[in-house]
């Protein structure tokens, strides 16, 4: 995938030069490139920001360097121009994996106290990370390309991309334990250790649903219970 | 405020020498250092990582490392021990305000399939960020940071911390606009060059609900409208 982000602070995307992201960067599997709004302004201070109209003590980004910046970066990546701010559907598994079929796509980080409207006829989706203000649109970028490129198939290896689908369907994974069987007066529950592939998956199951229950009960209350999610569900009483 | 971040992967932490965040390191406001969980552990290759018990493909963090660096850090360090996790409650606003009143804070970012269960005794408060699955707990630990320290008073300048708290009450942020008064064949609207504050205030306020009910109609239904929401709003009819 390849992923152009419009930003007044582009060394910040070095973060994607690490880890899983980074890995895959190296293997050519993402093209991940942060470009200089302030490049493309045309004042001669390379200002980016000025006063609002009608008052207010916040600055405010100019229209010229942020549409400039979109229209330059719209030649080579003929993706969705997305902006990252509280106007948008908060973003969810779902979005991740819509936007991971794509094969380019285009973010813009807003700075100050936003950007100006006129900049919204050159965008083409709005995405809020969540109801929380954060210093710039960069910190909001950051998760969500991480979110969606981690579903780009050979992105995360195979051991990686083992999952419990189950937090997908709205369901915490289960508790999980690791070596050694007994840690500082805590053992591993007898069951994992039993061998018996039948017991360990009905255990998981109810604690996954125990859990979501105590833990997320919003997700809990929209979780399609099986027959036999209700039996074991039972068998607590 | 000092804040211990423990993970495998210190550098992206980086990100914070930048901008708003790294003005307010550098004059001292804030104490952000990332510790390596790596450096904790005890096994010959500094593994930190292993099978879980049970089957699954996925590696879990083996509890020897994490709770280590958890009880090292804790010997300088009073703050609530924050695990990045699914099972927290979903970060917002009120947990940002909560938190940013804490003198000292500890964030713990989870890698590979998860931890095992047992860390869960040295943790004090689990936080999500949202329903979507990351590739660590580091994607979800800086925008949380970032959400919390900015509210620290002092982190914004005055011209930053301008802000209209309408997106605190619920309500977005009315549409802005700054120079040129006419940008490619779009102008800024009339009433906000006329000087005349209260019809200033009052196109504002519409606006604001207007793109409330449009844009986030969740929000929107929880607004508590005044006498004077109303008849703006019935004014449009």
């Amino acid at each position: 995938m390849k992923i152009d982000i419009l930003t007044l602070f582009p060394e910040m995307f070095n973060i994607f030069d690490h880890s899983i992201i980074g890995r895959a960067k190296h293997n050519g599997l993402l093209d991940i490139n942060a470009i200089n709004i302030r490049d493309y302004s045309e004042d001669k201070h390379k200002k980016v920001d000025d006063y609002p109209y009608g008052g207010g003590a916040g600055m405010l980004m100019t229209p010229q360097p942020l549409v400039d910046a979109i229209s330059s970066v719209k030649k080579h990546n003929k993706g969705k121009v997305i902006f990252l701010g509280p106007r948008g559907s908060v973003f969810n598994h779902g979005t991740a994996l819509k936007l991971s079929q794509e094969e380019e796509l285009i973010f813009v980080c807003g700075h100050y106290e936003g950007i100006d409207e006129r900049v919204y006829d050159y965008i083409d989706m709005e995405i809020s990370l969540g109801d929380f203000i954060l210093t710039g649109g960069e910190m909001a970028c950051i998760p969500i390309i991480d979110s969606i490129c981690r579903l780009i198939p050979g992105v995360l290896s195979t051991s990686e991309s083992y999952e419990e689908e189950s937090f997908y369907e709205g369901v915490l994974e289960y508790p999980q334990y690791t070596r050694p069987v007994s840690f500082r007066g805590k053992d591993v529950p007898e069951v994992l250790i039993s061998g018996h592939h039948e017991n360990i998956r009905k255990w998981r199951r109810l604690e996954a649903l125990k859990l979501t229950k105590e833990k997320r009960p919003d997700l809990f209350k929209k979780i399609e219970l099986t027959k036999e999610d209700r039996k074991l569900l039972n068998s607590l009483r």
